[in-house]
Formats: structure tokens, C-alpha cells, sequence
């Protein structure tokens, strides 16, 4: 370092996904769409390889005034958006207590906002071995530590004795713990925690000797399936005892399909005002002080679309479309992993399929050969089937299943 | 505090500002807008109490298509955006060195951004006594300490002696300072430093025994004066010694007159590639780990903004119109006061004009009893001169003189 400051955060010369999505566009280039699967990217395209967009909301940022653009958004955001945001969380479930929301730079910002304000420097953020690999950039970057349970058991079950272990071993350290739990639909696997699975949770979480301030990231929540469904465990989150505070994070920009607008939130659910009241002046106070206000057009959008039953519905209904498309995809290319021999790490839904195994960088090189472009994490492959055709999750799997025999 | 961690923070209930300005509103709703002064709003309205919008800008939004809102941004931003904001930030001025850019959430994330990459926990940032109080929440909630110098003495000019009396008192404890100067059109005196400002601090920083990220907020460049002339300082900053690197935060919210499309860059200029390189790397994996990256749609109306001179010179033209309003405001404001035996901290142009005084918070309480709401600061009341009409800055400097007397 000549002038920077490393900060105890471990920085890469180049950010390799960046670097090999590149590389699959330079292939595209080169050889044609048809020759290619890039399947690193975390957006939905349609099986032609376009971003899907969705007409409702399109229609609905065509429709804004100058001034939904120019005007400063509160800090939080505008009182429309935070509506909107309990709706599009909470679906039909109705929270008993008390319920705060700020908006945020994207899903990103609710886990900045979450590790910022309740975990202290040099702390342990517990989350799942398998995991978005921002979580890691996220804690370092706020001088806080990533520590991880197995995710799953040797069964491929949710492996609730491990959670419980590290639990209490960072019990032993902190007197707090913010645990990130990324379901449903989770980044990078796509399995949902399992209404068993929340229950194990909440009894290790109840029992424990710590706090925890339980984050729960359901960035993929309306690509995980049926609205109702996939919300089912969110009753069960009122089974907490007071020593648990859940906070969401949530990201508008994926309900939307409008990524670029950078708009999520972090929602705070509890029986307690006065923690709902802390909540909420520790998230504001944290979001002035790093990036201000959101995005205004995004909040409006979202106020519009959730206003109007409507137009709520046709977005709904636009969204499972192009998630029953996800749905099949995902279905289809872990069929054609099994009939070929080989699995993937326990799947449900969602942008994202890994395959576990042992030289992950080896294998991303080898189907690089076969211009199949996958990230490689620390142990398996990441396939975005988000990003490509059903047609090409039959290929991908196929390839993937040959190259691990 | 419950779960919430204050890590160091001092966390306020609640947002004074916010309170003023509802209580504002309030007025406003009962007795009409004529009757009520809210000088507490950080934007451009017109003389009808409307926020200014440009229509260069409004047009170019319009026309924009539902991929420039849905796509992912690439962190440091697109290409366009990148080469748009060197046009706007350096007019006419090419550096000679390497520049490097990078997209942040307004201004606001830029100051984030090199004080998380450029200072360690525990350093003091430095900054001139008057100064945007949220340069201390942004320096608090990342562990820093903010230390001041005065910013004038009492003679009304620079004060280069104190300045460099603090860096050499901070040179005996850091090897690095981040050195915060908001200039043209100072927030929140409207002061605009000049080139002998300039030489001083230029000499200063260059004979000091340690390194510096000299970070200039240039977040009111457009709103100071002609383009060339307040520019001027920049070619000069190439005199700078090897232990200091030039950093820019940019404000592309303000150039636009959109503020809620949360839109701005930090940008660095340096003789030395290596350190541009790194600038690149650390600013880039900050942005990633705290709020990715950042709203595309302002990128896009950047960038197309910038790459039409046709366009550029109508966004030019509008603004030009909107400055000269401002201006006027300010000299009429300034000039209202000193007729009243009053006079205001030393002020060129920009948003806000501050009247040093004993007891700020009373004076403003005073003023509110007439309905004139400004926000009090630690030494003096600010009087967003852009939010108000040039006939509301006659009757707010005459009852401030007045109140002082």
C-alpha cells in the first residue's frame, strides 16, 4: 500500500468474477451467443439471453414526475415505500409487534447496516459455510470476522448441531451475535430453510446464552416459490424469546427485476417497542452517516406498485412467469446432474445451483475449455441458471456431471 | 441501548434538522407558504418555493430505456459515466496524470469512501471548524476522530496558520492525514477558497513531515461561479509533492439538480500509476462491501449528458440561469445584512450563507417565532439562501441583523 490503508481487509488485485465475466463476453464476441453459456452472472435473463424486465414496472417508472427523480427520499425512505416494503415482505403474514423500516443501497446495504450496528469491531458474524462471498468483504470491511456452521450434514440435511456448536462457542466470546441466515432460495446453493429447520433454529437461539440480533437475507424470496409458501416461517420467527431481535434484509431491486436502482431495506420485527424505536435511529443514523438517502425514483415505484391491487397483481403475476421459468430451469438442470451421476449441493430454488467439489479453480478452467463460464467458490461451482436457457442448463449439467466422473 | 451497539457513535433520538423542518411544513400548512421562511432545505427551489429540476435532465431521463434502470451498474460505473464525470468535474482542465473514477452514492458516499480507505480506526481526519456536521457522523461511524482548524481568522481570510499549527500537531501522531476541504461555495459558509488559499495550503502540505489524501468536496462546483473560473485552483494542485495525493468527492446529484437519484463519484488525480491503481482497487472493493454499486440510471443520464456537446451546453445553459438566480440571492442576502450593521461568516456563493453568533440555538428559536426556520449550528445559524426567494433573503437577513443587535 503507497497511500491506501488496508484495514485488516484482504483485497484482491483484480475481482475474479469480474475478470472471467469478461472473458465469457469477449467468447460471445468472438463466437456467437449460441456457443457460449456465461453463467456467472446474478440477474434473471430471458432464454435469449436478455435481462427480463417486468412491464408493470417499467410502466410504472414511465409514469414519475421530474420531481420523483430530484427530490431527496428521507433518510428511511418515503412513508409510500416503507408501506410498500412491509408488503412485499410480510406478503399476507401479519407481524403482532412492532415492525421498522429504512431503506437501504440494495440488498448490500441492509448487511453494511445490520454488522454496523449491532456487532462491535473484532467481533464474529456467524452464517452458513456456504455463502454469498460479499458477507466475508462486508465483515472486513467493518473490521468484524466471519465465522461459518456446515450448512449442511453429511445427509444433506440442515445441520442444526453444528449451528448449535458455533453458537456456543461464540457465546462464550460475545455477549451478542448477529447471525445472517440467507433463505429462501439462498446464494449460492438455492435451498430454502425448511419449516423444521426454523424450528431447530429458534430452539438453539431461544436456549442460548447470548444475544442475537438474527439477520435473515431474503433477497430471493419471490423467486423461491408460491408467495404464501415460501413466507410460511415467518409466524414461527414470533416463537423467539426476547433475547432475539429478527431484522430482514430485503431487496426491491431484485422484486423488481430492476437491479440498477440499488433500493432494499432492513426491517426490524419485535415485540418490544423501545428495541423497534433503537432500531430504528441506529439504521438511520448509520445510513446518513455512509450514504445518506436512497434512491427516490425506486421508492416511488415501489409505493405505486404496492398502492394499487391492481397493479400489484399484474406485477405479481409478471413475476411468476418469469420465476416459473427459474423454477424449471433450476428443476431441469438438477435433474440432468442426477441421470448423469452427480448432485448438487441441496437445491430448492432461486438464481443459483453449486456443485461441491474438491478443485473447484480446475474445474471452472476446464469448462472454460468447453466455453461454459461458472464461478468457481472455495468448495464447488456456482452456476447461475438466472442467466441462461433451460436449453443451456441441460448442456451445463451434463458438461459439469462428465468432468466430475 | 438494547441490541443496538453504539460503537463509539453518539446516536441521537432524533434528528434535529428533520424536527425543524417538519415543524416547518407545519407552519407552512397553517398559514400558507408566503407567510413561512424554511431555510433549512439543502436543495434548489425557485423563487415559488418549487425544487428545480432542469429539463436537459428531465429529457434525458425520459428518454431512457428499461435496461438503463434494470441493469446491474459495474461498481466503479459504466464507461460513460466515467468519462462524464472527468468532463464535469475538471471543465477544461485535462491532468496531466492518472485519473482514476469511481461511482458513490451522492457525495455523501465519496467522504465514506476515503475516509474508510485512506485513514485507520482511531486516526483524526482533519477539516476547517465550519463544516458540514455530517463529516462528523461519517467520521464516528467509521471510528475516526474529526479534528478542526480554524477556518478563518479573525481578519476574515484563510487561516493558513492554524492550519498548518493542526497538521503538524497531527503529524506527530499519524504517518497519513485525510484532509477534508469543501470547496467553491463552501457548505455551509458559501466561502470559496482562492488561489493564494491555495499556494498557502499547497506549501504547507508539501514541506509537512507526513503524507496526505488531501480530499477536496467539490460538491457545489457548479452552484460557485463561471465553470472556468472556479476551476481554477486545479491545475495548481499538480504542484503538490509526491506526499500528498489529490482526491475529489463529486456530487453528480447537484450538477443535475436530481439529488434523489443519489448520484456522485470519488476521483483521484496523481502523478504516480501505481497509486491511481491502487486508488482504483481499494475504492472499488470499499464500494462492493459496503453498498455495491451504485444507481445506473443516473449513470446513463450522465453519461449521455456528457457525450452530446449539444446537450452538455443546454445543461450548461439551464444551470448557468439557475446559478446566476442563486448568486443573486446570496450577494442580496449578504449585502441586506451588512446594511443592517450584521454581517455573515465570509461567503462567494453556493447553498447557504452562516451568521456566526453567541447562542445559535436561541437565535433560532427567535427566529422561529417569526416562522424563519434555520438550522443552528455549534457556532453560528445557516440560512439555505437555495431554498429560499430572493424577497424571502431580504426579510430573513433583516431579522436575523435585527435579532443580533
Amino acid at each position: 500500500m503507497i497511500f491506501a490503508k488496508e484495514n485488516g481487509r484482504t483485497i484482491p488485485k483484480e475481482d475474479k468474477v469480474f475478470a472471467l465475466s469478461g472473458r465469457a463476453k469477449e467468447a460471445i464476441a468472438a463466437k456467437g451467443k449460441d456457443a457460449v453459456i456465461n453463467a456467472t452472472i446474478g440477474a434473471l435473463l430471458d432464454d435469449e439471453g436478455e435481462l427480463v424486465t417486468m412491464t408493470s414496472v417499467v410502466d410504472t417508472i414511465m409514469s414519475l414526475t421530474p420531481t420523483d427523480y430530484a427530490e431527496y427520499a428521507p433518510i428511511a425512505g418515503t412513508p409510500a415505500f416503507k408501506e410498500a416494503v412491509q408488503k412485499a415482505l410480510f406478503g399476507n403474514f401479519k407481524p403482532s409487534g412492532h415492525v421498522r423500516v429504512c431503506a437501504t443501497p440494495g440488498g448490500t446495504g441492509s448487511i453494511t447496516s445490520v454488522i454496523a450496528n449491532y456487532s462491535e469491531v473484532g467481533d464474529f458474524v456467524l452464517t452458513h459455510d456456504w455463502c454469498w462471498a460479499n458477507y466475508k468483504n462486508i465483515c472486513s470491511q467493518n473490521g468484524r470476522n466471519l465465522a461459518t456452521f456446515s450448512f449442511f450434514d453429511d445427509e444433506g440435511n440442515f445441520n442444526a448441531a453444528d449451528l448449535e456448536a458455533k453458537v456456543n462457542e461464540l457465546a462464550a466470546k460475545q455477549d451478542q451475535i448477529v447471525l445472517m441466515l440467507n433463505t429462501p432460495a439462498h446464494n449460492p446453493t438455492g435451498y430454502s430453510m425448511t419449516l423444521e429447520d426454523w424450528d431447530a433454529v429458534i430452539g438453539i437461539l431461544n436456549k442460548a446464552s447470548c444475544r442475537f440480533a438474527l439477520f435473515i437475507d431474503v433477497a430471493y424470496i419471490d423467486y423461491a416459490g408460491e408467495d404464501d409458501e415460501v413466507r410460511e416461517f415467518m409466524p414461527k420467527l414470533e416463537e423467539l424469546g426476547d433475547n432475539v431481535l429478527p431484522i430482514f434484509g430485503y431487496s426491491a431491486s431484485k422484486t423488481l427485476a430492476a437491479y440498477g436502482m440499488r433500493c432494499g431495506a432492513i426491517v426490524c420485527m419485535t415485540k418490544d417497542e423501545e428495541t423497534a424505536e433503537e432500531f430504528k435511529k441506529v439504521v438511520e443514523y448509520s445510513a446518513r452517516a455512509t450514504w445518506s438517502n436512497c434512491n427516490r425514483a425506486a421508492q416511488v415505484v415501489m409505493g405505486k406498485l404496492y398502492a394499487e391491487p391492481e397493479l400489484q397483481k399484474k406485477a405479481d403475476d409478471e413475476r411468476r412467469g418469469y420465476r416459473n421459468m427459474l423454477l424449471d430451469r433450476g428443476k431441469t438442470f438438477e435433474k440432468v446432474l442426477n441421470d448423469n451421476g452427480a448432485k448438487c449441493v441441496p437445491f430448492d430454488a432461486g438464481f443459483f445451483v453449486t456443485i461441491a467439489c474438491d478443485d473447484p479453480a480446475a474445474l471452472g478452467a476446464e469448462l472454460e475449455k468447453q466455453d461454459i463460464y461458472c464461478v468457481s467458490l472455495a468448495k464447488g461451482i456456482r452456476v447461475s441458471i438466472a442467466s441462461i436457457s433451460k436449453e443451456k442448463c441441460v448442456k451445463c449439467a451434463e458438461a459439469i456431471a462428465k468432468l466430475l466422473k
